[in-house]
């Protein structure tokens, strides 16, 4: 069954609210992920949105509240695309439940993440129009998806710092890969915060409330934030989570795959969240005493991963593959999994490891 | 001997230049790190600059080349105050000695950063008035002090990204902590770029060029790049360093020292450059198995480190201290310093680790 467009080979969490991941085998394909194989994460019910009587309301701490239509959009602000990365906070999860079990949360794997060319306007354009007062230092926004598990059921929602919202690289968008952004997707139009966890591309956008303080919603103030191990989830513990920690993985071959012996391609992504762009992939075959350096293939800037590639030569017998990507702060990946599990099971970006047998 | 003004107790790597570290019971003094025990970083002789006679040229791919006298950088443009943290790329390089032998480079401890109040102008207004071309994308500086060690000898010099250039905290400081800047901090005007590897704050400055592509004289195009453990240095190789990698340590108790066993503070910093900021410190007393949180002290704004404290308590007998940090992008410190080796012995940002005695 194709529910929402989306391939048969998509690994299902949830059907309801519909929760997918993409393949490895799919991420591989090359640097965009195709739509139909895009992974989804949902907090309600796919919304139905007329695009003719859709309104986005801008209000808060502005000059001028706004309420727009979607052809005013269109008609009013240049259009622009982003090649951009979205990782959801929960990306690799089932590796830190291997370690302890995290109960309430989906087992999501490594494909809880894609790239996608998104097309729309600049939100910066929107606020120009709007005219944050003084005191304005966060943006949010709300989307129509209400959501059964919020306490109390509430709208998805979120909100990004003033500075981040004014940079050009952050979108409404109503497009994705060229094409009419999918309903489950978020049409008619969704946020797409490059650099930042996938809960802050918040779908079926609705309504901006430009603020003096972060979103104090369910999803920001109690869900998506890293606690200490020992940590209780709570309104306001733990720290937000925000920018996108980097990370990496490997898509081909496939673990636990068996392969030709000799020249063997390795292939996958590595992603840096923020301001920071993926420097140097480093490939070890002796569990990180000696360490080669991947190619990085098609650089589709600064908001996108980096696909990257090396032909390691493998003996016949079982062989662990690590990884681990360097950013341009020159910060690399932990090593140590078990270290990083956290109550809600979120930001696993330990090294990555395979294992396949060569025959 | 006080050199260049410097407290006695500076641990000096070098002479001429005069390269000095900061003892960790100097940086714990407090929040701000007094002028007479900052660190210094030089790369040649300290050179001797009539402020009177000192002009900037502003020139490269601009509109209008300028050339401004100090008093016309005090009169044109609004005083800005920053407080910052610089932080050397070769701190904690000792710690990467003592696992392979690094020759040629100077064994810095972890007093290699220091944190002030930097006053002088935003880079972002000279450029203004100079009006970058369509076409520029990089803003490199120089400074005055001619280097024996360049190859060939030049000058210091550096960039950064326009982007970066525009923001209003990278300045043009002619003060530290509310007095005049001195000389072996680069007097009359120096480059305080914060977030950035303290190479990119350029000390004497005298020129400042604006570009389209990064610097490429010795200081960024050979130096100070961070190479894979068996890469060797040479023109372009290996990755550029920029933005400073999260990092922490221990200031107090002193590594070694024995203390009196049952309830010890334990104080430090921690810094997240870049964008990113310190959101949680761990401290663990068993090897990194179970995790207290410090308390995070002063916040002296988004450019400067943040010093901790926790209280433990400990048994009579030895006892290890880590700890690590956790920035605003999820990131948290690598756990291995082996794995962080690489031939210039830049970056070392793995846990820091001391050991007590409790008596």
């Amino acid at each position: 069954m194709r529910r929402f467009g989306k391939r048969a080979d998509l690994v299902v969490h949830e059907e309801s609210p519909f929760n997918a991941e993409t393949p490895r085998a799919a991420l591989a394909e090359g640097p965009l992920t195709a739509t139909d194989a895009f992974y989804v994460r949902g907090h309600g019910p796919v919304p139905e949105i007329q695009p003719s009587s859709w309104r986005l309301r801008v209000h808060g701490l502005v000059e001028r509240e706004l309420e727009l239509s979607l052809a005013t959009l269109r008609e009013a602000f240049p259009e622009r695309e982003e090649v951009a990365t979205l990782q959801c906070a929960g990306n690799r999860r089932a590796g830190l439940m291997a370690i302890s079990d995290i109960p309430g949360e989906a087992p999501w794997g490594p494909g809880a993440t894609g790239t996608a060319a998104w097309s729309g306007i600049a939100l910066a354009d929107v606020l120009a129009l709007a005219g944050p007062l003084d005191e304005a230092t966060h943006v949010g926004f709300v989307g129509a998806d209400l959501s059964p598990e919020a306490e109390p059921v509430q709208p998805f929602g979120g909100s990004i710092p003033l500075d981040k919202a004014r940079r050009p690289e952050v979108l409404l968008a109503w497009a994705m890969n060229g094409e009419p952004l999918p309903p489950v997707h978020g049409a008619p139009v969704r946020m797409v915060v490059p650099g930042y966890i996938g809960a802050r591309s918040v779908k079926w956008l609705e309504r901006i409330e430009v603020r003096s303080t972060p979103w104090d919603g369910y999803f920001q103030h109690v869900v998506y934030r890293l606690l200490p191990a020992d940590g209780t989830p709570g309104r306001g513990t733990g720290m937000p989570l925000g920018l996108v920690a980097l990370n990496a993985d490997v898509l081909s071959p496939a673990d636990g795959e068996t392969v030709a012996a000799g020249p063997v391609e390795v292939r996958g992504y590595a992603f840096a969240g923020g301001e920071r762009s993926v420097e140097r992939v480093d490939v070890s075959l002796d569990g990180g005493v000696r360490w080669a350096q991947a190619e990085l293939l098609e650089d589709l800037g600064r908001w996108a991963w980096r696909q990257w590639r090396i032909v390691v030569d493998l003996a016949p017998g079982e062989h662990e593959i690590v990884v681990r990507a360097w950013d341009s702060s020159a910060a690399t990946q932990p090593e140590d999994e078990a270290a990083l599990w956290n109550p809600k099971g979120y930001v696993n970006n330990a090294r990555p490891r395979i294992r396949i047998r060569a025959a």
